[in-house]
């Protein structure tokens, strides 16, 4: 009963699922082992991953994965949250953990040792066998961000001088182990990368046809040091769901699927979030960060900024005299400000964007401009008529309205200028484009506003 | 050897492909059909679509087209953009155009149509068999954003009383029309959903055992109406490659694959950032939105903003006359603002970026607020340290360097508290975080930091 209403939720969307209530913990607690194995047995791996990962560290956790069958337990296990693991990796036997390493994809045991304390690791080398210890120690050499370390190695090999028939009687025998099946990967004797075939093409084609003549020659592939964005800027560009990785001699050495590519977008897309809100990337998850690091992460750049915005007093300090003289003009400073940032930080976002969509690059640089310089007529006569209505409505004084609307003119067109023209210039300077974001700019539009707002002031008000 | 040094370059990176000299163009010039044809059949399409796309309306654009063998250029067909494809379509005979149609996966067909003009969706709808053409009709009825409008027809069926054999003889004959072949759906007769099955299961299973006694029966699936970023988040909680779409009485009526979740994310994440930056998102691209459009969707929130920078005028204003009797403050405030301003907005993106990844909600937000007040008592010490020190060396005023560091600690840490809360308090008020980014947080702390400023000063400096 508490299964179908899982499934009723899947239907609309997985979202509500994390708040149902489970009580396979009351179950635990009348002893009714046998209902807890078989109601779990019925859920979604990682539906139950998350219902265990929400108990924390109640020792329970242990008795519920225990009744778990195993190639289940592996699954779930690699669903959960590090502690977790290192908790439930310290409280079963050595067999419990052979058992569970047996079941676990490659890619998941080495993610898990690599976060692991000594101790465990150790344990977990020691109960794997000698073929997988080989395999893990390999996997562990790839540098983190590297292709290398996103591949698995449980793909299927075929020869090209095998037969269909030949070929779907490998399948059928190996593909239990193999991560995905989609695409079979054929090799010569010294184990170099020949082509690529789909499983499709294989199971459509008579039984005799060889593989060789079959196969997709034309290979999209990966070096192992290739770094992890590239990777999938090229599984988005090709539409790939899985790629060959090779080492420098064209030899097959793994596969990288695409679930595994939509984890890196996403980290990827945070990175450049963190870096367009002036902060340094946070290697591990938000929640299980430090005070202290994030603090590290973000104390630099406010710094920076920091030194660069007293430029801006600066130049208010140098018109001390002309403030001094109408103080009134100090009011509109912050709009002045606020909205010549507001302005440059869309133009400068809307442009990293596309940099990092690969919409445009630096050669675009001037039809960027000219569509900017276009918008930027159109936004800035609108906020200077709102202003200069309000300040009429306000003061009833002409000559602050006008200056005023023509400060806050010329500063909306300056700042979406500057906003679209530094992140393409960066991706010249082979900058990070998502470092020219709002912060940068928002700094620069404020000096260069109240440069303006002086001059202007200066120009057209009787007695500056 | 031309495709010889585009494989060479593959295996370094996608992105080298595209600045590659091709010259087809001078051998249609020099009418050496057979060698362009040959030269282009080696080519990854994708690469090739790259190619022709830069032609933009270079007339030889449809004569290379024709030289493609069917398959290939159906393919090619789907990769280009918009404005190229209605071109060549109102080139091409009518025999041709079926020949495309024929090679096209539906929903490549579909998306293409949901863009032309009525004139050639005509033509298209006549050049189609009835049967395309009635699930062609059937897929333009879905919404935009829509799993519905998301999904393909082409997927692999089978029944649970089949056995094994009878299964894979199915795939084997029908397997070249399919978009993938991962996964087969089991239906009952009325077509209802019943169950998955990996094609690997099927594989590696007994001729004769029942395809009903090895589905899995607990499938995450969704409804035709929902919501494509609902859809991209079940991809991603549950690691899917495909997932089935179902009507109101759960009956299959296509599938989702993730290739085309991979766009959706991509989709969702330029509207999130576009939305962080004050901005509504565009449908189009960018380099295709015209100038007034983008004004349109940027301009509502540069004015409301406006309007709310205007209320720290007012403030500013309300102590004009301390202003007057110490117009140097003047000269702090746009590091005060400025400074505050980047602390909220490091604090709200980074809390609205773990919104998104599902990380925390707001339950969670005391957790959130005690992590970014450590932060912020570490960040604003830093800050104000360095603001005191560069004061006294500049000024040699004690009482000022006092006020601006006491003012822009207590700022750092309002701003940090604000910014990280008002984005966990719109999750709860059902409103999108995302709106609660760097703009208006930055507008709130101006606002705060010039209230803290002037009381600040009127209570530490002498005739104020």
């Amino acid at each position: 009963m508490l299964c179908l209403s899982v499934k009723a939720i899947s239907w609309i969307g997985g979202n509500q699922i994390g708040e149902l209530q489970f009580d396979f913990l009351s179950l635990i607690d009348q002893r009714k082992f046998a209902q807890a194995r078989n109601e779990m047995i019925e859920m979604n791996v990682v539906d139950l991953a998350e219902y265990i990962s929400e108990l924390e560290d109640d020792p329970r956790v242990i008795l519920l994965f225990r009744l778990l069958p195993k190639e289940m337990s592996a699954e779930v296990f690699s669903y959960l949250e590090r502690e977790q693991q290192q908790r439930i990796v310290e409280s079963i036997s050595d067999k419990e953990l052979a058992g569970i390493l047996d079941e676990l994809f490659l890619d998941d045991t080495v993610d898990f040792i690599d976060e692991m304390p000594a101790s465990i690791v150790k344990r977990v080398i020691k109960m794997s066998d000698p073929d997988t210890r080989r395999m893990i120690n390999q996997l562990l050499r790839y540098p983190d961000e590297s292709a290398g370390s996103l591949m698995t190695i449980e793909y299927m090999e075929v020869d090209s001088d095998w037969n269909v028939k030949r070929a779907i009687d490998a399948v059928r025998r190996q593909s239990e182990d193999k991560e995905s099946l989609n695409l079979l990967f054929v090799t010569d004797d010294s184990r170099r990368l020949e082509g690529t075939i789909r499983l499709r093409d294989v199971l459509s084609a008579p039984d005799d046809e060889k593989i060789g003549d079959l196969m997709e020659t034309d290979i999209i592939s990966v070096k192992t040091h290739e770094d992890q964005a590239e990777v999938a800027e090229m599984f988005k560009k090709y539409d790939l769901v899985m790629m060959p990785v090779v080492d420098n001699e064209n030899r097959l050495v793994g596969i990288i699927t695409i679930d595994d590519v939509v984890d890196v977008i996403e980290e990827e897309t945070t990175e450049d979030i963190y870096k367009m809100a002036a902060m340094e990337p946070i290697e591990d998850s938000y929640m299980s960060t430090g005070a202290f690091t994030l603090a590290k992460k973000r104390v630099v750049w406010l710094l920076v900024l920091m030194l660069s915005l007293i430029l801006t007093g600066m130049i208010i300090n140098n018109y001390n005299s002309a403030l001094a003289t109408n103080v009134l003009l100090a009011a509109f400073m912050p709009m002045l400000m606020g909205t010549g940032g507001n302005a440059g930080s869309q133009a400068s976002v809307s442009v990293i964007r596309i940099i990092t969509l690969g919409e445009v690059e630096f050669k675009d640089i001037f039809s960027v401009i000219w569509k900017e310089f276009r918008v930027s007529l159109i936004t800035g006569s609108c906020v200077s008529l709102v202003n200069f209505a309000r300040i009429m409505l306000t003061y009833h004084d002409f000559g602050l309205a006008i200056v005023v609307s023509i400060t806050l003119f010329m500063v909306v067109i300056a700042a979406e200028l500057v906003g679209c023209s530094l992140p393409l210039i960066a991706t010249k300077l082979n900058l990070d484009p998502a470092l020219m974001a709002s912060p940068l700019i928002t700094t620069i539009v404020d000096a260069l506003s109240m440069l303006v707002f002086f001059n202007v002031a200066m120009q057209i008000l009787p007695g500056m």
